[in-house]
């Protein structure tokens, strides 16, 4: 919430807030199929195909990592070949990433966007989405038989199955859908996605898919996912590392009816770019709190930052530190370390301007005004010294399972959220399939 | 030493390789003194007094971690303001950073520069080091006293005792001795470290002296230095974090009688520097091999990157990947996750052209060549997809304490080493205080 500051939307932001809701209601037209084709050991469902009745205006981020999947490389030559529009479909795989497999790859991920457009009757070939074990190339017999099936099943909305269907080591499927009023209309925004933690044999991904019924130009869509991801997929954390097939996907169907959203500076714009932001926040979120072996959902939350990039260089530092995230996991209060880590990040604080809060809290709205709460915040630097501080009371809040910190950098006025969990024992053992 | 190839110094490798040598005669004109002053708990000594009959020219690098220590501050000021020469003693302590201390710790700093001056009857205050605990006021009562304890039993060259005396949480003392031939002089050369990992209740930190008789001028070792870290310090990762205290400080006091060394070109520049930086490598890999909860010492070396700069960050992007050291941990041969990590490093490199091999090793010589000795080496990705293995085998070789990675670019001829260690069930149990 709080960089809304730096990008002159406060103002706003009390209107929209009270008005993007959550919701049982999915967007309009859009139908999900999904199968167990075999791919997956357990036998659960590994297909899984999202369609929509109308073209939808599409924006998609993938992974920055160099070595990219072949679902990846395809998905974005088609969304770049088409301009970001005409898009009907996207076919999903799980129990298999189609990574470092070549131009078999390629092709076995051509046949996956071919196979289920013609299917679907649509106009335009299929995005396309894989997770799952790097280096092996997909039973394409599997996947084929998949797809026919999972095209010929399609039901209205019914997107816990698709959530379902894209689980790897994930324990609990990911779905959230939120509605807002935009033109006199009802918008509906679904969003599902799939990440968890990385396990044997190779990682693991992110995927993400929203659909929304609004009605929004590609040009529009494209910043409006932008942000989002920014403050969202783009501000977690779980071990640092980037996979290969890392996708976050957003289709837009125009049949809520309202008037299309053409400009970004627009109320409308701002309203729909902040729901679609609240989706992703939550379904970051939810990763985390699914994260292997994680304990604790950890929320750190700068403060007065010179800048938003300088905020986001000490809370990102804060959340990869394996010194912060071994001393929540044993319940520390280890404030010498999440210094250091500030200190470490690169940015051009001031230690003896730094104060530091440890708190409890549900991950979102602690930070500002709260680190004044003695019920949930106890303070632990001030002025770049240690405060004297009761050790029962420190061990008590570092119980519980929501944990903030709060760096006050008392710099600027730019302040920044990230999300991360713990590092545990059962992190280490389910990332090294140690043998007990 | 892969990186001499860039800069020019590969033509003289062998010649100076054979010149420098283990050795148990330390360098002239240095004494040293120990004492147990009381800062910690288990009574171990806690205080070091390093001394050199002649004033020494010094180089020094610091933290370069926003968050400096006392110490840390003094001793780079003290530096400056005598032009990196003059100097005659060093006084260490651990059991307490000094760090986040504010002014008060300003003045201990200065207290235990100047009292263990006086004592020494050294012309220039002495460089000051401390380690331990952050946040907390060092008792002076105790370190006054150890510094007049440690001042009055000097010893010629006690570096067991050095070293002892500087442990934190390091199980083994940290020591190595060189000896070079420079203008038919002998040149001895003696370094002691800490390190190990971090522990309860806040950060350890690097420290490390060495100690030269060789005859070198202050701007000649400075580079001579700064060259040393970039290979050692600078390329080992426990953890990923910079302690608030790390200090690497170099004496050369002149008194091996060696025509001074005032050219960087020249030859007895190039063995000296080559010396100090096989001192300083041991030395790290020491740090390495005795990190809190390690189980592996691993070797990451990248080869043919398009310069070294990109050799670098693509071997530090998989020394911190969390991923890669819990399969290593695990002994799994996971090179999706190493080519991952490549991958996302940042650096340009191109997935197609990647090959990749584990191997065990001693640390030093694995790489350039060994790739090819299928009795220390197996391939596990040829041009960026995966090449048919013996699970076997791999199992066998990932048994090794030793394990090497190795990451063809095969985009240049820039090579780059770096060394890790495992991210083990142990580490998070130490780091936590896991309470069993």
């Amino acid at each position: 919430m709080f960089a809304l500051k730096k990008t002159n939307q406060l103002n706003s932001f009390v209107r929209w807030y009270s008005t993007i809701k959550n919701t049982t209601l999915p967007p309009k037209g859009f139908k999900t199929g999904t199968y167990a084709c075999g791919l997956k050991k357990s036998g659960n469902k590994d297909i899984c195909v999202i369609y929509s009745e109308k073209e939808c205006n599409v924006a998609a981020v993938f992974t920055e990592n160099k070595v990219k999947a072949a679902p990846v490389l395809l998905s974005k030559s088609l969304i770049d070949q088409h301009h970001n529009s005409g898009f009907q479909s996207l076919i999903i795989n799980s129990g298999g990433a189609n990574a470092c497999t070549g131009q078999e790859g390629d092709r076995n991920a051509a046949t996956m966007s071919n196979l289920s457009a013609s299917l679907l009757k649509a106009k335009q070939p299929s995005l396309v989405m894989s997770t799952g074990i790097i280096g092996q190339q997909l039973d394409m017999t599997k996947v084929e038989k998949g797809i026919q099936m999972a095209t010929s099943q399609l039901k209205d909305n019914d997107w816990v199955s698709a959530a379902e269907a894209i689980m790897t080591t994930d324990h609990v499927h990911k779905l959230v859908q939120k509605t807002i009023e935009l033109d006199g209309k009802q918008v509906n925004i679904s969003g599902i996605c799939k990440g968890a933690g990385m396990i044997h044999p190779n990682m693991a991904t992110m995927l993400c898919t929203i659909c929304t019924d609004a009605n929004i130009s590609a040009e529009c869509l494209k910043p409006a996912l932008k942000h989002s991801i920014q403050y969202s997929f783009n501000s977690i954390s779980v071990d640092g590392d980037m996979s290969t097939n890392d996708t976050v996907c957003v289709f837009a169907n125009g049949m809520a009816g309202n008037k299309m959203i053409t400009d970004q500076k627009s109320q409308d714009f701002l309203l729909l770019q902040q729901a679609l932001r609240e989706t992703a926040t939550e379904l970051a979120q939810m990763i985390v709190k699914d994260a292997e072996g994680a304990s604790k959902f950890i929320s750190v939350v700068v403060l007065n930052a010179e800048n938003e990039a300088a905020g986001k260089v000490v809370a990102n530092s804060i959340c990869t530190s394996s010194l912060v995230k071994t001393a929540i996991y044993g319940e520390d209060a280890n404030w010498g370390r999440v210094l250091a880590a500030a200190g470490a990040s690169g940015a051009d604080i001031i230690p003896s301007k730094i104060s530091m809060w440890f708190s409890h809290g549900d991950g979102k709205d602690i930070g500002i005004g709260k680190k004044n709460d003695p019920s949930i915040c106890m303070q632990f630097l001030k002025d770049g010294q240690p405060t004297p501080k009761n050790e029962d009371r420190a061990a008590q809040l570092l119980a519980n399972k929501d944990i903030g910190i709060i760096v006050d950098l008392n710099q600027g006025t730019a302040n920044y959220s990230m999300w991360t969990s713990d590092l545990t024992v059962e992190y280490v053992k389910a990332n090294s399939h140690y043998r007990t």
